[in-house]
């Protein structure tokens, strides 16, 4: 139970990895972003939108880790907020879910760890809330802001803050999304049904048996809940206070006009979509460039056997010192060289053909046809450029969508993913040796790659067609559905159903009754007669 | 109630309006078509097909009205049947409709309508069951097209002969579609909440009351009875017999790799939609040619007045009488020169300003600045070509999916629109004079113009590209869900929804029943104490 227990539990965190608003026309863009790799993501299309001409401002809070005050492609408005998330909090959590992973757990444990993840989260929102809160209450950068004739607010939806702002300003709004204030984001936009679409952090597939279907229908449930009870009262607060009190945050949050979805159907099971969504997966992707000299020389020093490369995200910087001794004694007894990312202490027991890298040109390297295996923790980033370049993985995941992500590749035979609660020498080689040896894990990849490169156009040129369309129509009301207005039970029918049966019983009494009524009379005619 | 009722059942009978099925590297496509204006539309594709170098192989009937045997763009391979849906059917079927359109009706009557309905359809797929059979029956045939080693079968799935094909030959599988063999396309491969998804032929929008609510759910119930009763079997009968006994005709139809919809979101009401289907509405617009001389000097001679052309489409030759006096005496009125398409008798009210004609360039018409109004029956042609070139509509419903194409523009605010069943002189004339002054309907339209012509690719563009993705990677798998493979208890968690409700039930069983035993012992214990 506890891995998919804790995987469920994980994204909960996800929207936290990511904090702050920010400040910057062709078109006036105004962005609120999220932090974490969600503003290098972000940032992207900004540079992308700026190379186009589009002038943009980026809110940021006084507290931003990621969001700079100055660059060539963006103006920042800076708020100055009271706190923020910062990097410890997230790095606890991250330790005390991996702490978890590799110790025992009990529904009990289960439990106490969602209701210590709900307050998290509440507490999150609760201090993002200030940015969103401190701009509204400034009627000089709400006036300034107004005068600037902003085409469009760009956000990441994964804070509410953006979302409200763009009601209060009557801005059309473009999401750049894969999270929500909860969940992944097709949840609030398209229909989908649980029987065949994972819940992220189920560890599920598209493909579940019966007592995983029961699974996921509960870890629906619990996503309900947490949305209800936790973030949505955060922003529907502030909806109710500035927006007006028949204001509903949720309807807002449904209601932009286009969200930039980043994924695709290759990496993602298909699914219900709905037509504002528009998929812009592996955007951050490109052609590799050359290699540094003194890392070419190494990859071209591993002659016919090629080179592994391993990283596990910018979050890790260090593994419990077991875990590396054992995955560098598996390296060791590799013919393959092989890069490793890794910034904590040098393991006893890593062997001539294991370069430890600060840093690596990860694209590039993914690029080079001598990499025969990316050991990855499965962010999105890692797993997009994996499927770009064709390149099969051995999956390492620790916390938040990456076992989902892994597991994607693992479904289509392009990775194998091994649990760090479990990993040891043995394990870990087997499973290099198996993606090393086994070449369906390599025809994979590169089919997987071959059908994301087919596309009429490339996934960051879509977004910003799309971006720029809603610039020219001013919003994309004639792709966006009537449902989002509509309540649950008038949405799913259920008023319809309940009156269709109350005519039924009606029509079924009144016959019965009928019946009766004839039977009675002709029993006592017959009576009569009798008599 | 006459007309949403006779127009829900009217598209019952659109899938009749297209018979028969037919024959033709590049790469090499099998086409099965549909006959009448689906052949037009798929002749449009097939023809974009040739250009790019592909060779096309049609499967015709010896009976087809439409498929030619002999075309510069594709090959034909003519299969001998007893019988084909005749013209004459299918104007009889119309003229009846007119005539109960006109007429009074009764809930008894549209039963009745609907009953007959049901037969009709029933009857012409039995009829068109002959050619798919005949194809399978014939060894030699069968051996000759799989030597031929065709890359993907295309067809119209209006009828079903293509899809039973597909399966058996084993042929990746497109669709150029917007009706299936029930009801439209979207129903059977995306959720489509009948709460604001309405059924064709009820005369709805995507913004319906109460009311409206609960007479959708009822269409969506008979389109149901109609699929399961009437042409499933059909189509079932033959699957079990080439396919196996273990297949099934409506999954095998879901399982399609592409869906070319002849639809997009600035016609069609945003709806869910799913990742393998690709919308081509509009594929077959294309810029105005100049007129004939004769033509363009009738349309400068309307100076700044401008010009009215008026098409009821291609199956009506001849409208009652009285109907075509009252639309020539209104347009007699008006000082804009007036451009009738229509074969029947000249009408005595006909005025100096109005030019008879068998045929029109509509196309051309349409993209001429002098051309104000546009008056139709409501055919996707004419009504993608009207959102095109952005000219207001004057429509004039008929039959089939008419009235709700015209909807979809009335919605819009581009069009209004007349019942043949009222029309008299002075409700068309107050109809056209309102199109012709009120600004709005053009300034609509108009904006419907430079949504539509707003893509990133041109729409048959787009078909084509992902007509050839399939044929580059043999399918389209990685895009269609698993839904379709799915029991719909599974498919709405109907079973893992009794499961949680049976757990729950014994949990509040056992625990009354602990509180019952619990409070008999206390109970006994205290009685004990005071005995």
């Amino acid at each position: 139970m506890t891995d998919s227990v804790l995987m469920f539990s994980l994204p909960i965190l996800s929207s936290l990895l990511c904090l702050t608003w920010h400040t910057c026309h062709g078109g006036k863009v105004l962005v609120y972003p999220v932090e974490g790799s969600h503003w290098v993501n972000m940032n992207i299309i900004i540079k992308a939108l700026h190379s186009k001409g589009h002038n943009i401002t980026v809110l940021r809070s006084d507290k931003s880790w990621y969001v700079k005050e100055n660059s060539s492609s963006y103006d920042t408005i800076t708020i100055p907020v009271s706190a923020t998330l910062d990097e410890e909090f997230i790095v606890k959590a991250i330790t005390s879910v991996i702490d978890i992973q590799r110790g025992d757990s009990t529904v009990f444990a289960f439990m106490t760890l969602v209701v210590e993840m709900f307050k998290k989260m509440n507490e999150a929102h609760v201090t993002l809330k200030e940015m969103i809160v401190n701009i509204l209450e400034n009627p000089e950068l709400i006036k300034s802001i107004q005068d600037s004739h902003y085409d469009i607010l760009l956000t990441d939806p994964c804070w509410g803050g953006g979302t409200v702002l763009a009601h209060y300003l009557h801005l059309p709004l473009v999401y750049n999304v894969r999270w929500l204030t909860v969940g992944e984001g097709h949840f609030a936009i398209a229909p989908s049904p649980v029987s065949y679409i994972p819940l992220t952090g189920s560890g599920f597939s598209d493909k579940m048996t019966f007592i995983e279907r029961v699974k996921n229908m509960l870890y629906f449930g619990i996503m309900i809940i947490q949305d209800r009870l936790t973030l949505r009262p955060v922003y529907q607060e502030v909806c109710e206070k500035y927006l007006g009190p028949q204001s509903d945050f949720y309807m807002l949050m449904q209601s932009a006009d286009l969200w930039l979805m980043r994924g695709d159907f290759v990496f993602e099971f298909p699914r219900p979509t709905m037509p504002n969504v528009v998929y812009m997966g592996g955007f951050q992707c490109k052609p590799a460039k050359p290699l540094p000299e003194d890392l070419e020389d190494f990859v071209q020093s591993s002659g016919e056997h090629g080179v592994i490369i391993m990283s596990l995200g910018t979050f890790i910087s260090e593994l419990p010192s077991d875990i590396t001794e054992q995955i560098a004694a598996a390296f060791a007894e590799l013919p393959q060289k092989v890069i490793w990312r890794y910034t904590g202490g040098r393991p006893s027991t890593l062997g001539n053909n294991t370069l430890m890298v600060d840093w690596m040109p990860q694209n590039d390297l993914l690029g080079n046809p001598k990499i025969k295996l990316f050991v990855a923790h499965g962010g999105t980033n890692g797993v997009q450029e994996a499927i770009y370049h064709g390149v099969p993985v051995v999956g390492v995941p620790l916390f938040f969508d990456q076992y989902d992500n892994l597991l994607r590749l693992k479904v289509r035979g392009g990775a194998t993913i091994v649990s760090v609660a479990t990993l040891d020498k043995d394990i870990f080689l087997q499973a290099l040796q198996e993606v090393l040896h086994e070449p369906s894990y390599r025809e994979n990849m590169q089919r997987l790659s071959r059908l994301h490169r087919d596309q009429p156009m490339q996934p960051l040129d879509r977004a910003l067609f799309w971006i720029e369309f809603v610039m020219r129509h001013k919003g994309a009301a004639h792709l966006r559905s009537e449902s989002y207005k509509m309540p649950w039970y008038s949405y799913h029918s259920v008023d319809v159903i309940l009156f269709l049966l109350a005519i039924m019983t009606t029509f079924v009494a009144a016959f019965v009754f009928g019946v009766k009524f004839l039977c009675t009379r002709i029993c006592y005619k017959h009576k009569s007669k009798q008599d």
